[in-house]
C-alpha cells in the first residue's frame, strides 16, 4: 500500500554543525536503506524549503510507521501523512 | 521538471447526474492523454476524499499551466502546486 | 488495517425535506451494511454537531474509498482521514 | 460517557535519552493502568507521527481531565477532545 | 455536566424575511423552553457578531445534542463545543 | 460589562517543580482575590487541556485588563476575549 | 469605551446593480448618522480590499452590538471585534 | 510606493460561457490600460492556478484601491495586499 | 499615508526583570517620541492581550519601517500591517 | 524560470549582536551576488515586517534550491515559493 508522506524539517539551532552532519549521515544511511529495499519509492526535495515529499510503498501501517521511526531525523520533522488508492483515471498499474 | 500537485474536487451540487457524468468523461479523456504522453507521471487517488495527488514532468511553467486549466474540472478544483528538485539522498535517478 | 475518519455533513440548503429524508435513510441502509460486515466498526455522533467519528476495519485503502464514496452524502461531507496502527502502550490485541 | 482524545507528543529538544526513557514508562505505566481500569477503552498510534487517537469511557469530565492530566507527558502534548454520544446509524450498543 | 457552546448563525441570503423571522421566533421558543428548565444556564450575544456563546448544564451528551439539533437554526449554525470540568482554583461551587 | 475569555498556559519547560509550585500558588491568589470581589464571576477548566474559560463581570476594559495581567501567569497564557452583551432570547437578567 | 472592528463585505452575487446601490445608500445613511453622533469615530478603507476598519466610540457592548446590526450590509460582513483600552506608553489622553 | 498583490479570482459557476468572456475582455483592458501607463509594472500568473502576482507602483493607497476596484472581476477576487520598501540588500534602484 | 499595525509581543521567558524593565523603557521613548512628532497618531491596548493597535501617518512606506524597526522591541513582536485609504462614506476629513 | 519568493526571518534570541552582524554581512553578501549575477532580480522588504518579496530567475528548481540554501539565514526563514508563469493579460515581455 503506498503513502505519500510530505516532511518537513526543523533543526534545533542549539545544534554543533558535527551533531547536524552526525544527523544527515545517518539520516542518508537510513533513507538509502529502504530507497535500496523498494519500500522508499521517490524522494523528492521541495524546492526552496528544508522539505520532502516522499512515496513509500509499504505492507501495513504499522511498516509505515517503524519506518519514519526509524529516521534519526524523525523528532526534528513534521509530518502530513496521506493514504493512497487507485484514481479511475490512471493508466499505469506499476507501483499499486 | 517536476510538480506535485494536490487537486481537491467540488462539484456544485446544482449539477445533473449527466453534466457530473460528462465533465468525468472529458475530464478522463485530458487526463490519459498527458499520462500517455509521459508529461503526467502518477496520478493517485486520497483515500476517502475526492482529491488526487499527482506528479507532472513538464517543459516548464507555463506547460503545467497549459495543462492543469486544460482540464475541464479545472475550476472547480483547489490546486495545491510544489515544484519539485533533486534530493541528496535520493539514489533514484529516474524521472528527474 | 484500521482508519479513523471523522466526517463533516454540510446539507444544501436547497434541499427539501424529501430529499433529505431519502438520503439519510439511504445513508443509514449503506452505512448500516457496513456495520453488519465488521467492516465499519464504530460509529459515533460528536455531541453538538453534524459530525461523526469512525472507526473501520478494511482489507486495503482502495476498500475504504469504495465503502466511504458509496454514501450518499459522500459528496456533501470534509473527510480528515487518518490511518492507525498499533501502539506500544496499547494492552488490547483486538481488532489489531 | 465517552470521549475522543487524540494527542500529539512535542519532547523538548533538552531531554537526555534517560529523562525520556523514564516519562515514557511511566506514561506507559499510567496508561495501562487506565486501559486495565476499562476508562481507557482504545489507544491507536497515528502512522507516522509521534501522536495518538483514544477513546475514553469515563464517569464525568472531571474524571476525563484528572486520567489525562496524570499522565507524565501531559505537559508536553497537545489535546483535540471531542466528546462523544450514540449516532442514530450505529447498531452496536456496547460501549455506550 | 457542564458544556460551555459558540454558535456562529449563517442565514441562506435567499431566505425571504417572513421565513428568517419564523426561523427567529421558533428559534427563540426552543431556546426559552430550555432556558426555563434550567438546562440552558447562560446564553450571551458576542457584541458585534451574529454568534452566542452558552453555558448549557445537561444529563449526558446526548442530551447536549438533542437540545442543540432541536434548534430550528441548527443546520445553519457553526458549532464549537468545549466539555467543562472543575477548575482548582474555582471558589464558587453552585453550577457544578 | 461581561467579558468571555479563553486562557491557555504554556508552561516553560525549563521551569522547576518549585517555580512552577510558586506560580501556581500566586496565581490562585489572584484569581481568588477577584472571585471574591464578584469581578471574576466563573471559572472552568476545559477538560483535558490546560485551559480554562472564565466570565468576568468588570466597569471598563480597563479593568479587565488589569486583572488579566495582574495575574502571575498572563505572560505565559494565549488569551481569547469576546466582548458580550444582551441576547435577544435570554431570560435570565443576573450578572447583566 | 472603544472598539476597533474590522468589517469584511462579501456582496451575494445574486444581486442586481439596483439592489446593491440601495443598500450602499442606506448603509451610508447608517454610518454617516453615527460618525455624526460621535459613536463611529473613525471609519478607513483597506487599501485594496472591500473592507474597512472603524474606531467606535459608545457606552457599552450592547450599544456596539445595535450599531452595527442596524448596518443594511451587516448580515453579509465577517466582523473581527476588539475591546480597546488605555495603553501604557500613549501620550494622548483624547477619544479615551 | 510599491505595492505586491496576490489575486486569486473565483468565477460564480452560475455564469454563462459569454458573460464570463464578456468579463475576461474587460478585466484584460482594463489591467493592459495600468500596464501601459506604468502603474501595473509586473503581472505574472501562479502556475496551476486561477491567481496573479501584480506589483503596482502607484502614488497612494488610495490610488491602488481605485485601479484594484475598478477590475471588473474584483468583487470575484480574494486579494492580499502587501505594502512594500526598500531592502538594506537590494543593489537595484529602478522601479523604487 | 495612514497604516494600521497590531503588534503582539512576544517576551522571551529567559529574560531577566532588569532586561524587561530596560526594554520597556526604551520602547516606551521610541513609541512616545514619535507619537509627539505627530507620526504615530493613536495607540491602543487590545484589552486583556499583551497586543497593541496603532494608526501611523507617514510619509511612505520606507518610513514606516524605519520607524517600527527602531523600536526595541521589534524582533519579538509579530507585525500585522494594513495599508489605509479614504472610505467613500467617510465624514471626517482629519488625518487623512 | 521565474519564482515568487517570500522570506520571513526568525532570529534565535540567544543570538549575539556580533553573530547576528556576521549573519547579516554574509546574507547580503550571497543576495548581491546573484542579484548582480541576474539571477536575483527584485528584492523588496515588506514594510514593518523582518520579511522580503523576491523575484528569481533561475535555470530550474534545483538552482533556485542552491541558491537560497546558500543564504546563511535560511536555517532561519521560512519559505513560501510561488512558481511564476505568463499572464495573458501581461503586455511585458521582459524578464519572461
Amino acid at each position: 500500500m503506498l503513502y505519500c508522506v510530505e516532511m518537513d524539517v526543523h533543526i534545533p539551532e542549539t545544534w554543533s554543525e558535527e551533531k547536524l552532519k552526525d544527523y544527515i549521515t545517518r539520516e542518508q544511511q537510513t533513507s538509502q536503506k529502504y530507497q535500496k529495499s523498494g519500500k522508499w519509492v521517490y524522494l523528492w526535495r521541495v524546492a526552496g524549503q528544508y522539505s520532502n515529499i516522499s512515496i513509500l510503498d509499504v505492507e501495513s501501517p504499522d511498516e509505515l510507521h517503524q519506518i519514519l521511526t526509524e529516521l534519526p531525523l524523525f523528532p526534528y520533522m513534521t509530518m502530513k501523512v496521506k493514504s493512497l488508492c487507485k484514481h479511475p483515471n490512471a493508466i499505469r498499474e506499476t507501483m499499486l
